[in-house]
């Protein structure tokens, strides 16, 4: 099986806190060690793996000096694409979802993430093409915990997808560089939202961003291009998720 | 003199519009060499080096794989704190400002940088202590050609600044991740605006936030412990500066 490297004690205590089960070995410096005895207590009751080891150790194990202090690895999981009658359920409850058009970099995919844990968005959706970015240690460990309350789908094509999201009631929002509204405080309180991120080149596809219910531009000066997509993003679920 | 390496076509084409004259060399490779035909001729005529290299000598030059197909090298500024008058003169002009309490990571300067020059901040404010991140080739790379439009300044002392723009009119939000007001919309529209972001571990000192006129801590799920601090800042930055 798959697995991912968890990095950073604010990761590996999320993951800790959710599902302290699924962390089938834990590796840690001498320092981070002194701040996790429940961990290790835990670790050993189940008769896993868990080892205070050296710095260059830790670099091996992540393959990255990006490691945090504390590595714990965990099987990936198996992602799939949500069922038809999926976006009826997730409107009833008016769960806040994501969609992410080909974000290709992990790190801006795990910026949105933890942004998006922080304002309860339930659903993360991810297109199944090599172009998009995955979930990796290197995204987890960006997200800094926020997917242990997310959940990440990847379903086969996202036009119908977002279709059913419209047709369910959801305003889906999609960030555009270019001709959309300015303003987002005439879209009414109550109704539930999904957010479209574009590919950080590219943007949103023009195939999508048709079957979206709103495209919305924020207006800059122009002294730069444009915002980095997580920024655009986090911009948009403060304006419609803190309200 | 130290010299900066612009890298990617966003931070050089923002030096070339604003600058011409100041890039001292230049470096690209054969695609983005294409894009690049009025500048090399430019070059040329100012009797400057500029050359098209295969990529291992930008990654050479560039000191990393992130050079983005171009490097610009060009001297670094002279960064200065800003005279006791400043703060008057800035309040009148309504310049809006982003105050960086100890940002240590030049990634995040960066990021915070991009948005700032977004959404026309024109005084960016770091302190002269070896903790915080200084303008280097990452921060460059990441603002995006944002540093043009913006005026750096390393003050000696941040507390009395802060003091002095207050006592000029503006309004000094410090972010903070607890016991701040959740909600920005009670803060007048066409008072200067000056926002303060702190160290990604530690936030905003206690003797700064002390002297700044109102503490916002941004309300989230508690499902991750905070946002990053450039998202914190773009957020308020949205609510405060794009209206």
């Amino acid at each position: 099986m798959k697995t991912i490297n968890l990095c950073g004690l604010a990761a590996v205590s999320a993951r800790w806190r959710q599902n302290p089960d699924s962390i089938e070995r834990l590796f840690f410096d001498y320092d981070t060690g002194r701040k996790v005895g429940d961990m290790t207590k835990a670790m050993a009751r189940m008769r896993k793996v868990y080892r205070c080891v050296e710095n260059e150790e830790l670099e091996k194990v992540a393959g990255s000096i990006h490691h945090g202090g504390i590595i714990a690895v965990v099987n990936a999981p198996e992602l799939v694409g949500p069922t038809r009658s999926d976006p009826r359920a997730w409107a009833a409850a008016r769960a806040p979802i994501v969609i992410l058009d080909r974000i290709g970099n992990a790190h801006n995919l795990g910026a949105i993430v933890r942004t998006a844990a922080f304002y309860g968005v339930k659903h993360i959706i991810i297109p199944d093409t090599p172009e998009a970015a995955r979930p990796n240690d290197a995204a987890y460990r960006v997200a800094e915990g926020g997917f242990e309350s997310v959940q990440v789908w990847l379903p086969y094509n996202m036009v119908p997808l977002v279709e059913d999201l419209a047709a369910a009631g959801y305003e889906v929002v999609a960030a555009s560089t270019r001709d959309g509204h300015g303003r987002t405080d005439d879209i009414k309180p109550g109704r539930p939202i999904a957010i479209v991120l574009g590919n950080e080149e590219r943007g949103v596809s023009d195939e999508l961003a048709r079957v979206c219910t709103r495209r919305v531009t924020l207006p800059g000066t122009g002294n730069v291009e444009s915002l980095n997509v997580s920024v655009a993003g986090a911009i948009l679920m403060d304006r419609l998720l803190a309200r």
